[in-house]
Order: structure tokens, then C-alpha cells, then sequence
């Protein structure tokens, strides 16, 4: 039932990152303007059932970049649409319920607006979150969607086994991390690739990958595989695509498995990059597939059950970037696709 | 035991079809030549579990050509040998057995090779022919290597349901063929695609797809997908990669699913060719998938129970391209690459 009456029913100044209109490459700064002239209402209208939450951390993610393409016509995204407000997975705290599952100061994840508060009418996908012994803005990241991606990806996609051979592009950012850490957890040989020292740094000793290399140092990206694993890939979690894909099927071992989460390096390209070598999947009989977490939804709580106590232990780390403030929500995004974020790149628009 | 004296003491004449060297691209007939000098005791030797066989029926398949190569270093495959006999999937006549599984005048279907008579030391995963009121040519296809390929990549490999929407390329061929009327016994709405008009005939009337269509003529294939499948494809069994699969990628469905069974396109290419479109795997999460048959052998039974009943009351049909005589041989093989075949290309050694 929506609370009657009192200070919820204030009218209060709402800022809001505007998207303006689709982008071809990477999104700019300029592709977004905060407009700081909306207001809200803090309570949810008669009769409805949504929510009305106060956005406390937004994450930034590279698949963002897609839904700010007007070419992407596909089931799998609700696109931005040119001047509304970003609709993504955030870390919110209820203001006001009109749902009999949530109340008022509950903490929930799940699809609000890069705005200070955002009423919700579709809370069939939000998760109230329970465990608050962890930093909140985990919600945005490892414990939220990057971390049910890299759960999803790696132990439902990859099949994976102890003393398998893991190599994982883009290592270091949201999913990559904990893909490795979770490969580390069960025995794997874990490499990664990242586009600086300082990345490569923190995968060797912060993440305890095996080995890392810049991928930006390598001439020659098959021959860099090859060093790194002389027996060959049995999985690839693969967050970049292009070269660094085709360089990887080279490398692949009979049976080998590639979890297809992300191709970063396509996305900025008006004509796709070819990937040469696929009919070495055959010689290898590799599977190779594509997902979204949310094809997973019912394995969040066997995720938590995993996670959390590793977390608690210390036995799985995990890096953010925080931005303050909604107006450097923009400036965070962008800086996505030049690499610039450490970690897992996530906005705090509000303290609890 | 082998069975001692008389007439298999005989050494009689065996010719060979020779593999000369390494080839790059298509094979030629020139890199292939018939011996006629050869010899052969027709008796199992002292001490050895193998068998001597009668060669009946040797087929040709397309992916014979990457046996031809010396850059395809895999355990996928035992590849050909510079000047030594071409070793393959044949139906065969036991002659002379050593092993207590086999016995004088058993059929058998398995690896052996272009010749006339051969003697094999490996016999686990050859495997006796008990149904023999079939053509005896059909284990050299539908009831052989091709028949067990496109039955595990279509039920294995695609999780094929009812109403589905299921494209083949070079869909006449010796799998195609098969894929194509499994999936119409499904309930699937069937397409495939060919190299001539005789071939798309052939789908249409004599194997029953909905639709067929001659890729040489279609400028556009990605029109010409989006015509055939205005709601988009749910399997995709590939055969020929290239432009073919990178127009597959804008057409197919949300969790749309690619068995990859070959590529014939590329196996001719000095450079091979790029795939484009890859990234929208992401947007549609496509699993894709490379298999060989031979690791589903445990399947065989099954595939059996499925399809001999079928044969017997003319719901799958087949059609076989049949070249006499083991001299036809290189001529028959090279034909495929140039698409001269109709149907499975078999070579018929001697009769039973």
C-alpha cells in the first residue's frame, strides 16, 4: 500500500542524466547533458504498484554503449530513447511502496534511472537486497549484475574443471575480475589481458591471476597466447572480440569452451572487424556462446551463497572506481571506452 | 583366431588410390594416383586381433580436403600421409578375422582404406553392419558417418523443438540432406540453400523443405534470409561459413543455435575469409557450437532406432551420387569441391 500523506507527498528537485540521441561509435560526454530542472514527487501515484526509490550507487558498463545505438533492433536490450532519462541496473533505497514486497527503506537492486529518485511501475526484475554486511555499491557490481554475469558466464557457459586453462580479455574490469577469481577458486591456470602495467599489476598480485599481459605491448597476439598457454585455452571468457578473438581460436584445445560476454572492441567500429579464423572451431570442436545474466535470474541466490562467504574470507577481492556525484556520471561512462576506469567504474549519486 | 590356410593364404592384387603430398587449397585428381603394383596376402597375420577386409563402398566427404593439409595440426583428426594409401569411413566385408568380435563374411562399416582389400589392426570403432535390408551403400551415408553426423548436430547440438525455423547450407549434400527431413519429421519449418537449380529442385520436391533457394543467384543473402525467414532463425546448420554464416548472424533469433558441421567455403582459401557480424551473437545470445560425430558413437543405437523405420516406410529418403570403380575415386572427390555431386558421393570398390 502507498503511505498516505506527511513529507512523502513533497515535490522535490529530481537531477537526470538526458540521453540525446543515438551514437554510431562510443558514446561522448556531449551524447548527455544533466538536466537539473525536473522535479519528483516522493510518493507513488494512487493505485499503483511500483516503487519510489532514492538511486544510491549507478553502474557504469561497456554494453551501455550498445543501447545508445538506434541499429541494435533486438529483444535482448530496451534501448535509451533520445531525450529520456538512462534506464539501468542501479543500487536504490525505497522512498515509498505501493507493493505489498517492499517497504519503505528497503534496499533494492535492479532497473531504475540515472536520476536522483526514479519511480519504478516494473518491479518484477528488482531484488531487495539483504545482505548489507558488504559495501553497498557491491550491489552495482560484484554482487549485482557484472558479478551474476561473471557467475553466469563461467560456471554455467564454460563448464568449468579444476586444472583447466582460463584466459580472460579485459581482465580487469567488472566481470573480468571475478572470472578469474573464480577460476583461481577452482584450480584453474588463469591468465588475463588488460590494456596497461598498472592493470596487468593488479591482476598478477591484487586478483592473483597466474600470469597477465598488456595486450597494447603484444606485436603479435597469437604468438603472446601461445607463451602463455603452450597446451592451448580450454575456456576463453571473452569480453573485447576482433583480433584478439581470432588470435584465441589459434589457441583453442579440443573441446574448448568460449563464453561470450562482451566484444568492447567492436563497438566503436562502423564497419565490423572480420574474424578469420573460425573453421579451427571445427578442427577443435569449440563451443562457443553468447548470454546475458538475466538468462540466469534463478541462480542469484546459489551465486550469493557462493560469493558471500568468500568475500567475507578475503578469499575473492574486488575493485571499484567510484565517481561522486550524478553530474560525473557522463564523464565515468565514457571514460569506459578509453580504458581509463581501474575496477569495476560505478557513480555514487546519493549516501544511504 | 585367424583362420589358417587355403584360399586367403592367396596374395592377390590390391589396388590403391595414393595420396602424393600436402595440398593448399581444393584437391586435384593430380594429387591423387591409382597403384596398380600393389599386393596383399588375404589373411590376418600371426598373432594380430585385426581383420582383412573386402573394400565395398568408399564415400567421399568434404572434409577429406583439411585431411589433405599439412597446416591443420590437430587431434581432431588423423590427417593423410604423403605417398601412403588415404585411410577413411568405409563399408567393408570381413575376410579374414583375428579377433573374436568378427567373423568371416561380417559387414562392417568403419576406418579403412582406398583400396581394394585392407587389413585393420584398429578395430574399436569399427562397427558390424546387422541390418542389411537397406542398400549396403547406405553405411557409406545415411546409416554411416554422414547419417550419424547430422542426426547428433541436429537433436544434439541444436535442441531442436517443434515450429522451429531451421536453415541448412549446401543442404543436398550427404548431411544436409538428412538435417533437412529430421527437422521436417520435428515440425520445423525447413529452408535449405544449394548450388544449382537441379539441387534446389531436389529440396523442394524430392526432400520435402518449405523453401530452398540457389545461393549463386542471390545477390543479398542477408535479403535473402530476411525473405525466407521474415521472424528470424532459430537453428542454423552450417556447412559452408564464410558470407553464408556472416548473413545468418543479422537473421537469427534470440537464442538462436548454430551447429557448425563444416565450412567448405573456406577450405579453399589461401587467406581465410572474415566473419563480421559476430558481436550479434551478443544481442541475440546465439550458441554456437563445432561437433564431429565421433563424439557421439554412444548414440549410434539411438540413431538407428530413429531412422530405420523411417527408411522402411519412405519417410526419409535418400539420395546417393554412386561412381564405379576405385579408379573413379580421386575424380569423384575432387567433384565435390566444385559442387558436381547430387547428392551423397560414394565410390562403389566392388560389389559384395
Amino acid at each position: 500500500m502507498a503511505s498516505g500523506g506527511g513529507e512523502n507527498e513533497l515535490e522535490v528537485s529530481n537531477k537526470q542524466v538526458i540521453f540525446k540521441n543515438y551514437v554510431s561509435g562510443f558514446p561522448k560526454e556531449s551524447d548527455m547533458y544533466l538536466n537539473t530542472n525536473g522535479t519528483i514527487k516522493l510518493k507513488v501515484p494512487e493505485g499503483s504498484n511500483g516503487l519510489l526509490v532514492k538511486n544510491l550507487y549507478l553502474p557504469c558498463d561497456p554494453y551501455m554503449c550498445n543501447l545508445m545505438k538506434k541499429s541494435i533492433n533486438t529483444k535482448m536490450f530496451t534501448i535509451f530513447f533520445p531525450s529520456a532519462n538512462m534506464t539501468r541496473f542501479d543500487v536504490a533505497k525505497v522512498v515509498d511502496s505501493g507493493n505489498p514486497k517492499f517497504k519503505k527503506g528497503d534496499l533494492v537492486w535492479g532497473k531504475t534511472g540515472w536520476e536522483e529518485y526514479s519511480l519504478i511501475t516494473d518491479v518484477q526484475n528488482l531484488l531487495k537486497i539483504e545482505h548489507t554486511d558488504v559495501p553497498l555499491s557491491y550491489y552495482s557490481g560484484i554482487l549485482g549484475m557484472p558479478g551474476s554475469t561473471a557467475y553466469s558466464g563461467f560456471y554455467e557457459v564454460c563448464s568449468p574443471k579444476k586444472g583447466e586453462y582460463v584466459f580472460i580479455s579485459a581482465a580487469s574490469g567488472a566481470v573480468g575480475q571475478l572470472v578469474g577469481q573464480f577460476a583461481k577458486l577452482l584450480g584453474c591456470y588463469v591468465v588475463g589481458s588488460a590494456g596497461s602495467k598498472e592493470k596487468v599489476d593488479l591482476l598478477k598480485n591484487k586478483f592473483k591471476f597466474d600470469e597477465a599481459f598488456n595486450y597494447k605491448e603484444e606485436p603479435d597476439l597469437v604468438a603472446a597466447l601461445k607463451r602463455y598457454f603452450p597446451e592451448g585455452i580450454d575456456i576463453y571468457f571473452e569480453n573485447v572480440g576482433g583480433k584478439m578473438l581470432d588470435a584465441v581460436l589459434l589457441n583453442m584445445r579440443t573441446h574448448g569452451r568460449i563464453a561470450v560476454c562482451g566484444m568492447i572492441s567492436q563497438y566503436n567500429l562502423e564497419k565490423l572487424e572480420g574474424v578469420h579464423n573460425l573453421v579451427h572451431m571445427i578442427y577443435k570442436r569449440v563451443h562457443m556462446k553468447a548470454f546475458v545474466f538475466s538468462d540466469y535470474y534463478h541462480l542469484y541466490p546459489k551465486f550469493l551463497d557462493l560469493v558471500l562467504p568468500h568475500i567475507a574470507e578475503g578469499k575473492i577481492v574486488y575493485l571499484e572506481d567510484i565517481a561522486e556525484g550524478l553530474e560525473s556520471g557522463p564523464a565515468a561512462l565514457v571514460g569506459l571506452f578509453s580504458g581509463l576506469n581501474v575496477g569495476k567504474q560505478v557513480v555514487l549519486v546519493a549516501q544511504e
